[in-house]
């Protein structure tokens, strides 16, 4: 029996997971079922079921992707001294993650808006929602931290707070720039004059 | 044949809109057909199509009636002199639309989540949340306006950026705010330490 290598899995979790983005896209997250993931990608049910046993861990991955993306970026500002400013950091970030997500086949920061609907009434949804949130807002409190060591923020300033409404102006972005073609340029624009 | 007099006329209208809120809520809005909303309204069809001839029109309605609690704050400060500065409009904003959503039986701008995740296939209601947004960045704008002249924005920055940015600060409270639990009060602390 030949060994399967490294490379074919990633490759056939990655073809699953594009089809799966695919099958989102187009029906929407809910009226999306798993037999649809098989036509989709053209592999077996127990082919897909391997690598994915549910949507929800569709979702787990996809949304632990996008994490990563911005973890990159995170890691190497967090890295650095002096700590880019908001306005700075809040550029880095979003022109990476538009410039990686635009490269793909579909968007998948797309998927979000369709993920987000549907944690409003799943708890399990709502439960991989949430840990990657506080994943993404946890590093925009380190930051924070950072930012109000260096005086960016006034003292007394809740790094927690700054956090969430960082996290709040991606989110922001993401929508727009897919429901009304917001560039990423223009939006950090105006966040750049609004900021200290 | 009796008058019906403008409030039953009003009530019923509200009636309907409620029904057709829990509907969302519960199912989401792509899984809820119009069937439900007579089902959940306990009105007949006729009564219903009289008022809301589709779904789109239930959007159309709650979607304007959330940016009319908005407009009612908007109007407020921009005939004040002098303007309110960009982190005390977007708190007067956001405790005035949390507190008059969060009173309802179904906090309505919670069925914007299950709208927006719908606006990204379906080019009616894209339509619907392009005008609504387009009207409330429109009045960010007006204040971004004042904002400049007021010295609050550096020299030169644009208003439409301005008003984008501000109008993405308020779709990431009420993403947070529905599924994680984030207070209105922590999210502005966080935009007003960021802001000039």
């Amino acid at each position: 029996m030949p060994r399967v290598s490294e490379a074919h899995l990633a490759a056939r979790r990655q073809q699953i997971l594009e089809a799966a983005w695919r099958c989102f896209a187009r029906q929407g997250f809910h009226a999306t079922s798993m037999q649809d993931v098989f036509a989709e990608s053209g592999l077996s049910a127990g082919a897909v079921y391997r690598y994915f046993p549910s949507k929800a861990d569709l979702v787990r991955t996809t949304a632990e992707g996008i994490a990563g993306i911005a973890d990159d970026v995170f890691l190497e500002m967090l890295a650095t001294d002096p700590v880019p400013p908001p306005a700075a950091a809040l550029r880095r970030t979003l022109v990476h993650l538009t410039e990686v997500t635009s490269g793909d086949e579909i968007d998948r920061t797309k998927i979000a808006l369709h993920v987000w609907a549907e944690a409003v009434r799943d708890t399990e949804i709502r439960g991989i929602v949430t840990t990657i949130a506080d994943r993404l807002v946890g590093r925009w409190r380190q930051l924070a931290e950072r930012w109000l060591e260096a005086g960016h923020l006034p003292p007394g300033a809740d790094p927690d707070h700054v956090a969430r409404t960082m996290y709040g102006v991606m989110v922001g972005l993401v929508i727009q720039r897919h429901l009304f073609g917001v560039t990423t340029d223009d939006y950090v624009d105006g966040f750049t004059a609004l900021s200290r």
